[in-house]
């Protein structure tokens, strides 16, 4: 089993570390990608490790892509290889976490289209925008897609993430 | 089941955050004291909610004790109620998870000579002076306590605390 979080600078800390720490816990392994491989940093000043650079990974490697918040999503969300990488999550009906603004790449992928979720309050009127059905929730299930609004959530969303990986 | 975080301002923000989501998505139920109700802030800038105070916790009330590291210890360790608290969770053979530094308050009570522990590097000559049998491992269970020493062994600190746990 193998977990791979993409994100870059200005991710919301917790958001990636909660995710990243519980799936360790769970014996998962986790790659860290983003546009390069080494450091980036957090809002809150936290730094992480990108093990990969997005440009290395190869979907079919991996079992739950996490996708965190914060203004990183903004950024990857431009990544033509971070699309590519959600497509396949969502074609190959793998499971997909994403909170916050992390739906942003599910946005700009055109993924969500007829798909129950929820995102960070800022971000309702785009995700309304590319046909999801919003649902102001804590955590939403909708087949292989789990999303959450905040941190605050974060007890639900890795309930919901855990449970959908025991069940693959 | 319920678990009680003690903290205050400076805490390190990861180990009082990771405990406290998991602890949620397990479904506990957590109380937060300080040494006043009410908002206290983390060293990387979260906050955190007290919802009860040193002098208003019920030992008796909760399964677990959990101590976050950062410089709180420092100031909860000269706190007359905080050790009486982790001395009533030693007597009773119930579970305290000390990460870090908080370790420091457990050394105050007098709660490690003959124990096997681990702490934050800073920490070990206290520790030691204290009469524990220091281990640099990114755990150490003996009986009721789990130590770990820094924000990087939270997978392994968090894996031995809900095994506990279930083994009550």
């Amino acid at each position: 089993m193998k977990a791979l979080i993409i994100s870059a600078d200005s991710f919301e800390d917790t958001e990636l570390l909660v995710p990243y720490y519980r799936l360790k816990e769970a014996g998962i392994a986790v790659d860290i990608a983003s546009m390069q491989k080494g450091t980036f940093k957090g809002k809150r000043g936290y730094t992480v490790e990108a093990n990969t650079s997005l440009a290395d990974v190869r979907p079919n490697d991996y079992d739950l892509l996490i996708l965190p918040g914060g203004k990183a999503p903004a950024v990857i969300r431009k990544e033509q290889k971070a699309l590519e990488i959600a497509k396949h999550f969502f074609q190959t009906f793998k499971p997909v976490a994403a909170i916050c603004h992390g739906a942003q790449t599910l946005i700009t992928a055109g993924l969500l289209k007829g798909r129950h979720a929820t995102c960070y309050t800022s971000v309702v009127p785009e995700m309304k925008d590319a046909g999801a059905i919003y649902e102001d929730k804590e955590v939403v299930v909708d087949g292989n897609l789990i999303t959450s609004r905040q941190p605050s959530d974060l007890p639900a969303f890795m309930r919901e993430t855990m449970k959908k990986l025991k069940n693959q």
